[in-house]
């Protein structure tokens, strides 16, 4: 396993590195991209094998950069896994929560920690991103200045859990996607997703979902983004149950293409529970 | 007419303001609000008739906060417009585009000026909205800065075109809603948006749009917003052509109803072409 080499968008002791040592185990050698464009760059010139992308929360809703990357780039969807965010106020060693006066997050750490943040008069400064949070409140070494991140920042920049796990809302998940140059299918596949836009006439969307119930397959999503400069035309990314071998995904699959004006399979993968 | 108030989110010179003035005439008294939800609470309670709100982009895509308190508040959409956000370089008068050093804007609009943008080399300072970009760069009074924003937001705030309609996408178009309290038909309304979300339960979102076929309506969008503290699960927000008192109509939201865990009309209204 060692030679594998992932990638993922951010910093050590961020959401997307847990979601990677997760799904990999830690026998991976890992590498670190600026921008989520970034990964599916690396991808296409081999730096690595596969990459880890957030895809949606179960909060907040669709990464839309993420979902356009992917029509874009000719990558294909080889996996999922789950992270639940679990965020801790984070202070210098030997600091008191009664005595934090500033305190560094993402604008969704604040978001997501609103009751726990409520109890107190802290000044909010949104930075880059949690881990980076940490990792400059390590670096400003003031016990008046806190941050809200992962456990595993804390430990990365040396600083102490001065309160655990403080989420208001106890189911909020982020799901993750692990991309790849090739498309991986195994009989334990069971969740197919794909990007179409239907063609410019009156009743295609019910035609082309049509295909869907004719065949007797499960739909689990659709999502749609804007095609660039053509108004209120839309993609719709859907995802579904089944694999690419299965009978009636062949047949589905070939009546949708004949539908669409654009079709793109992007990738087979097993269903995780989230 | 000059008895109805009218609210939006935002100030003068913004494309909001645009869309309001479009769609009723100068005729109607207006009201600034500084978030969207100010706009859904000034409704409820009365201190306007209607309210315009952004709700989609042709290049960006859905206003996610937008639809969310759709969902949330009991309002009906009676309308919709379109704006063409045309952007223009605006400096202090008598200042020369050679020698502007920085450039005020939302985000957005460096994005939607990003060809213009790279003959130059200013200095992109990000700003709350092209509006408020135009105001903060008059307040300033320096001939070596300019705001990216609207033709009116540089009459309003004094500033002199130094370039005009420096847009990339030419075709980047803004849908604007206009809600009230009272759901408004007439016989001339021939959209419908609804929103709705599925029974737990296999095939239950096919069941659902099976709907709309075995009826011959025609779907125009389909937009998914996650459903708080229930993760992967959806809330889809579906506009299709035709008139709550046609019969098909009638059929279809009867079974959709039946067949839906939640459902809601968010309103009958005029189709425009943007």
């Amino acid at each position: 396993m060692s030679n594998i080499k992932v990638g993922y968008q951010g910093v050590p002791g961020s959401y997307s590195e847990e979601a990677l040592l997760q799904y990999f185990s830690e026998d991976v050698s890992v590498k670190q991209y600026e921008l989520f464009e970034d990964v599916f760059q690396g991808l296409m010139e081999g730096e690595i094998r596969y990459g880890v992308l957030p895809i949606e929360n179960s909060s907040t809703g669709a990464i839309s950069e993420v979902y356009d990357l992917l029509n874009r780039y000719d990558n294909y969807i080889v996996g999922e896994t789950f992270v639940k965010p679990a965020h801790n106020l984070l202070g210098m060693k030997g600091a008191k929560i009664e005595e934090i006066v500033q305190v560094y997050s993402h604008t969704q750490g604040f978001e997501q920690c609103k009751a726990f943040l409520d109890q107190f008069s802290f000044l909010q400064i949104p930075y880059y991103n949690t881990a980076r949070s940490a990792e400059y409140v390590s670096q400003l070494g003031n016990p008046t200045i806190a941050a809200i991140a992962s456990k595993k920042a804390g430990m990365l920049y040396d600083l102490e859990v001065l309160a655990e796990n403080i989420n208001s809302n106890k189911t909020n998940t982020t799901r993750f996607i692990i991309i790849g140059n090739l498309l991986e299918v195994n009989p334990s596949c069971n969740k197919i997703s794909t990007v179409l836009s239907t063609k410019h006439q009156a009743g295609a969307l019910y035609k082309t979902l049509e295909n869907f119930a004719r065949n007797q397959i499960n739909l689990l999503k659709i999502e749609s983004r804007p095609v660039q400069h053509t108004p209120w035309e839309y993609y719709f990314y859907i995802d579904f149950e089944g694999n690419v071998k299965d009978l009636n995904i062949i047949k589905a699959v070939d009546q949708i293409m004949n539908d669409s004006s654009h079709f793109k399979l992007l990738g087979n993968y097993k269903k995780q529970i989230g």
